[in-house]
Formats: structure tokens, sequence, C-alpha cells
């Protein structure tokens, strides 16, 4: 438990409706998405920066892990407490500070949903690229956190390539204030982005200023059903040599097809369908159709392809996104917890890796379902296991470390867009070798000296 | 001098023919594109990352100054020697080492030229979009470590913005690895961008790993000629409003046209040209057309705009760009020193800003000629003067630094890509906060705890 001597210290800088300990509360802020759950010691909402400067400084002060927290919807433990730290709710900080269409850029605090962005930059013909599949609700503050991204990044990136600047607390709670307001600048060391997917571990962001882009006029969806894994990874290798950049392109397996029969979202699949990808063009009214001719015309022939669909009125297009967007909660008929690892390969090396998983998922007695966004190369790999069921786990652990061994030695990475949290942390050391891992923890201790900021994620123990 | 111990060592290390510390090769390696010199004690011509490390752990041991050299093109002396340090020149490592279309990505070691890249990216239909005015000469590590841009930045960024991977050598001699070969990946700290823009003083880059696009089939080229300075950056702005994303904006002001008058090339602009723009737009064949009949249906009707010629073949293109081309000499005819001020202002303040530099103008007895890419409000601000006269010199620094407080003061920044070097620190610490400031250099000495790499450069004294 926090002393009474700190509570008090933190109720006077933030204000007495700013400072939770009761238990009602701590629980309710103890998870996020992964399976697990550490009661903080409080839970604090400031509303400024100033109040996380004042924060920060008390937690330096006396040695408080803080855990910075948006919608807690990370798949990591990025946003899970430390036991009797402070976790640090954003979502008081939810105003969207400035909308500057012709400079094209927004200013917003960290508990602003990420989708309210997207909304109001439209509104102006403008838009956020980055779209998490939890955009409806995370926050961009964990956004910032974790590098997320979604479908559109094939075309558009991660959120790191969407920011032009960012306001700061470091863990002795000074302020940094880093990058520019102009879309180009190289005055000092590129701290903006060295913030974006450090996980809480080096400071808390509490402004962002975000790129923003014309928005497409337009966008066409064509679902495409193939008669095995290889055979849909083979086609996305057909669209990644050609020049049309699709700005999404995404893949769902034989298990996944499976997991959605039940939902009746793949009945109007062509018999034998094993694997399906969705392909979305965006560009001018005038240029999308040709566009899509030209896909059209790189896939058909390719091996294995049974039916190419194209989604014309956005009604349409929403029935063809109906059996991915269904995916997520429907793998859970397969067992109750979902282990989703989003590695990422080469695209180059996607068939191989399928086919990998084909075979691992032979060699284990719990299903593997592999979806997500196949133009980037990142799969989702779910193992769907029982987690009182010590032995399945214990064999879902030896798998997820042979398969991320395999990711690595075809030139792979352990995350796409997660992160690593508390879950990853014990592979970081196969992939980044031991002086540049020193080196970031070097740097660490010079943004949070006490250790103090997400103890406990990121780095391997 | 060095100890003749140490040139013996370095010698040992990289083999006879890679240690030059002979006078004239000091010599042709003391100065950059600036009007500055420093003799080096040796120059090092390594041909492998083994030797880099080598040399590097030579260095930290003897406490040497090192400074990273690619063709020396750099503005502000980014690459000029420290007295007596070492120089290491990165001509011997030039080899492009994978091309994989597949994944779009190249991988190359820092001596590459970097038009090379896109020459070989061209073969299999992508290109490599950052498009440095020095291109045809500079070396991939020098754009590297000044984060280099040129007018594709306005759609595609800067080099920053296509890096994958990079290895690089601390100034500890120790190797880090950043990155990783997929387009997605958020495994630890985002060191591949950290380095990128450090201007060489967190380590030494020797491979870089590329992101490639899809090459635009066709480029369309437009020149607009306006009756004022004002009118043609209110033009920008009226392209900036607007949804199509030209893949150059570059601005010439009425000095920069007075500059090219003699040289021919300015002679078919209609009377009363005072500044012009030149706009360009990619995509397919078919799109084009459309992409520049929406921007010219957007300038018609502005203030001042006198004429919009097309350029449809590539000659004529060229004629086009001749102007803008001729430009950098051109403007020596005012006086022998060109002090070059790559400032940034946000587009909206860019009519604001050139106003300013008109009042500013008459301030001072010495032309100020000023051109570059509006798009991104990156203004290449050149004062004219005569490095002899004293006085002028005095006046322009005193000139310089008011610019430069009107720069900050409108939400820009120092530079937009020739980075800070040994000319633009003095100025650092009035665009980044002393606390991030200090940060920065706390980060610098994790990298290179002996203060060895580029020292003098970036920071302010």
């Amino acid at each position: 438990m926090l002393s009474h001597d700190v509570l008090q210290a933190l109720t006077t800088a933030l204000g007495p409706d700013r400072v939770f300990a009761d238990p009602e509360t701590r629980a309710l802020y103890s998870s996020d998405e992964t399976p697990r759950q550490v009661m903080p010691g409080a839970v604090l909402f400031p509303a400024s920066h100033d109040h996380v400067v004042a924060l920060m400084r008390l937690a330096h002060a006396h040695k408080l892990p803080v855990v910075a927290r948006g919608a807690g919807s990370g798949n990591v433990g990025g946003a899970l407490p430390v036991a009797n730290g402070l976790v640090v709710s954003f979502e008081c900080m939810n105003r969207i500070l400035e909308f500057d269409p012709l400079n094209r850029l927004m200013v917003v605090q960290p508990g602003v949903v990420t989708e309210d962005i997207g909304e109001l930059a439209r509104t102006q013909g403008l838009f956020y690229a980055p779209d998490p599949g939890s955009g409806a609700y995370s926050r961009i503050g964990g956004n910032l956190a974790m590098n997320a991204a979604g479908p559109h990044a094939v075309k558009y990136g991660v959120t790191r390539d969407h920011v032009l600047a960012l306001k700061a607390v470091t863990g002795e709670g000074k302020t940094l204030v880093t990058g520019c307001r102009t879309s180009k600048g190289v005055t000092g060391y590129d701290f903006t982005r060295l913030l974006i997917g450090s996980e809480g571990t080096l400071a808390l962001i509490t402004e962002a200023t975000l790129k923003l882009l014309p928005a497409p006029e337009t966008v066409a969806t064509l679902r495409l059903c193939f008669a095995s894994n290889r055979s849909a990874c083979l086609a996305v290798e057909r669209v990644m040599r050609q020049p049309v950049l699709p700005c999404a392109l995404e893949i769902m397996d034989r298990r996944s097809i499976e997991a959605i029969r039940p939902t009746g979202t793949a009945d109007d699949l062509p018999a034998g369908t094993e694997a399906l990808l969705m392909v979305e063009v965006d560009g001018t009214q005038r240029e999308v159709p040709h566009l899509v001719a030209a896909l059209k015309s790189a896939l058909n022939g390719g091996e294995g392809l049974l039916e190419i669909r194209e989604g014309v009125t956005r009604e349409q297009a929403q029935a063809l996104w109906a059996a991915r967007k269904s995916l997520s909660h429907a793998v859970k008929r397969y067992a109750p917890l979902k282990i989703n690892e989003d590695v990422v390969v080469p695209v180059s090396r996607l068939a191989d890796f399928i086919d990998y998983l084909d075979k691992l998922g032979n060699l284990y007695p719990f299903p593997i379902v592999s979806f997500g966004h196949a133009g980037n190369g990142n799969l989702h790999v779910n193992l769907m296991v029982h987690p009182d069921n010590t032995q399945e786990m214990a064999q879902a652990h030896e798998c997820l470390l042979e398969m991320i061994r395999t990711v690595l030695a075809f030139g792979g990475t352990l995350s796409g867009e997660h992160g690593i949290g508390t879950e990853k942390r014990d592979y970081v050391g196969l992939e980044i070798q031991p002086d540049t891992l020193a080196l970031m923890r070097a740097v660490k201790h010079q943004f949070d000296p006490m250790g103090i900021l997400n103890p406990g994620k990121l780095f391997p123990d």
C-alpha cells in the first residue's frame, strides 16, 4: 500500500478528485487485454501537463513505479500496473487542442480517442492514416506509446510516421519538447520517434502534434478466395511485385475461416475456400477503377485463386469485410485464451512461413489461427489454449519460442504493431544484439534514472 | 600531429593503403562546402565494418576525434575535420550489398552515391524517394547523417522516412544493429531514426537498409509566374489547401530571378514576373493530366498569377526547371560568399515570412536571395556577402540572428535539411529547450563516452 503521506502529497499536487486509492478503482485499472491482473497502489487522473510534471516529481522522489494508461486496449501488457505502483490514466486529458488544416496538423492530448482524430480531420478533407483495430476506443497516447498500426500501414506506414512533435515528462519530472510543427526539420536528435514505441519507459507524453494527409476520394475493396494458405501468400507476392500499392492487404488462413463459419459471414465463400485476401485500393473516383483492374490482372491466373469479388458500394465493401472483422471474437470458439503473436516476416517468406505454421499446428494439440496484415508480412498468429491446462500452456510456450526463432531466422521481427510489454520481453534478446540492448538500457537510464517508468516492460529481465 | 605509434596502430588495423597522414591528402580532406578549412591529423579509408570497429576502438583508446565523411558536399560543416583528428572517408565502402525488389529494399554501404540507388531501383520499377540537390555526387552515408531531403519531401518525406535498418559503430567501437528488414517492426527503441540526422555524433553508420517505393509512371511539371513574392506564397497555400499533393513545389523569389537573368534561363518569363513556382505531380499516365487540371483550377484566379506553363515532354520539363537549377551558381554574381540558411516556417506563414525577408533586405546592404521547397515551408535564404569585408560579415551575422528569431517566433525550425553542423550550432539553444538539450547530450554520452564523435558539431558550445 502507498503511504498516507504519499497519497496526501499526490492529492495536494493534483487535487482531491484526481487521486484514487480505493479498492474498486484500483481493481478497475488492474488489467489490460492480456489475461493478467496486477493491483496498483493508486490511480491518478491528471488534467494537465503540469499535473504530470508534479506527479512525476513525486514519483521520482519516492521511487514509485509509474505506468501510463490510455484505454487499456493493448495486447502485450504495456499498460499493466506494477504492484502498488501508480497508474496514470490520461482519460481526463482528452482534448483536441488545435486543428490546422492548411498546415495539415492536429495537436492533441494523449487521452483523445484515436478515431475522433480522423473524424475531425475528414471535415476538412484530411485524414489521420494509422488505423489500429482498436481505434474506436483506443486513446492516441497508447497508440504513440506502442507505435500502433493497422491495415493502412502497408501504404501509409505506422503511428511513428505521422507525428511531428511531442511534449512529454521524463522520469525525473522534466519537460521535453521534441520535433517541430513544420513538415521538415532536422534540429537536434529525433527524440520524437525515440519516444514513440518506447512503451512509456522513457517519458509520459502529454501532447502530440500529428501529421494529416489529404483524404483519398474513394476506396475499393476486393475479396479473394484461395484453395490454400500458400496460394493466398503467393498472391500477396504478386500484389507486392506490381506498382499499385494497396491501402490494405489482409489475409485470413484456413483456421480463421473455420472459426467464422458459425457466424454466417463465410456462407458466401465458394466451395473449397481455405484462405482469403482482402485488398483495398484508394485514390480518386476516376483512378480507382483502373487500379482495381490492374490488381485483378496481376492476380488473375494465380495458383489456387477461386474467386475475386469486388465491393462497389460502402455496404458491399462492409459485407466483404464482415468475415475479417468477425474474426477476433470468433476464434474464441476454439479455446478461451488467445495467445496473439503479431510477428512479421519479409513478404518473400510469407508463403514459407504459413507452410511452417501448418506443420507447427500438426505438432501441437491446440489450434493455431493466423490472419493479419499480409502486405507488411505482419501475421497475427493465435495459439488458442486453455489457461487452466498447465500442460497445454507449457506446450504453448515451447511452441511460441520455436515459432519466434523461425521468424527471426526468416529475417523477421517479434512484433509489427502490438509491442513487447510484459508478454514478449523474454524474446527481445533473441532479436536485439547484446551491445545494442545495453545501449537502449543506458539511454533509458538517462530519461529515467530511478527506473520508475513502466518497469518490467519492453526489456528482458 | 598524430603520434607515430597511433598511425602505426591504425595502419596495422586497416592495412597500409588505408591510412594517409601526408599533407596533400590531409589538405584534400580539410574542407566541405562551407568556407572553412581544418587540417585533420590523418585520413582513413576503411573497407569494411570490421575496419570501422578497429579504428573506433583505437580512437576511443587514444581519445582521438573522429569525423565521418561522405562526399564532403554538406553545407553546414558536418564533415569538417577536427584539427589533428581523424577523418574517416567512406569512399571505399561503396557497394550495394543487396537489392530485393519483392521486399522493396536495398542494403547499401555508406559510400554509395545517392543517385546510384535510385538508378538501380528503377530497373525494377521502384524508386528511392529522397532527392537532395547534391544527389549526383553525395554519398548515402552523408544523407543519413544529415537526414537529407530535396524537392520530393513535400510528398514523400525525408531520408529518415525511408530507412528500415542500420548497422553502425559507437564511439567505443561497439557494433549496433538497429531496425529490421520488414516494413513494420516495433521491437525496442527506434535507434534507426535516432542515428539518422545525428550528424555523426552518435555512431558511424556502416550499412543501411533502405525502403523503396513503386516508381510513379510519369511526372508533369508546371511553371507559374507571379507578379510578387507574396502572391507566389499565397499560391502555395492554395495548393496545400486542396487534395492533390504535388511531388515538388518549389519557389524562386524576385532576387533569384534577377540572379538568373544573365544566364538566359529567365528570357521566356512574362513581363513583370517577380516570383516563380515550379509544381510537379506524379502518378499514372492516365491520372496525371487530371491532377494537373485540378491544380490549375485551384491556382487560376489567384492574386498576381501571370502565367501557367506546362511541360509535357521530358525536354520541356527540363526547360521549365532550367531556371531553378541555374540558381545555386547564379546567385554568386551578387557576392562571392553565400550564407545559406535553410529555415522552415509553417506553410500558413510563408507569405508573411517572405514579406519580412523583403523588409529585412532593405535594412542591410547585401542582397538576400530566397528560393526552395515551398510546399514544406522550407526556404533557402541566402545572404550574399564578401567574406573579406569585416563590417559586412558582422552585419550578416546580426541579420541571421534576427531572421532565426523570427523563424522560431513563426513556429518554424532552424533547418529543414542541411542540418546544424558547425554553422548553426550557436542557434540551437534558441529552438531546443535546455532540459531537452541536456538530455540529448546525456544520450550522446552513452553512445560516445569520450566525446570523440564529431565534436564541435550539432550542439552549442
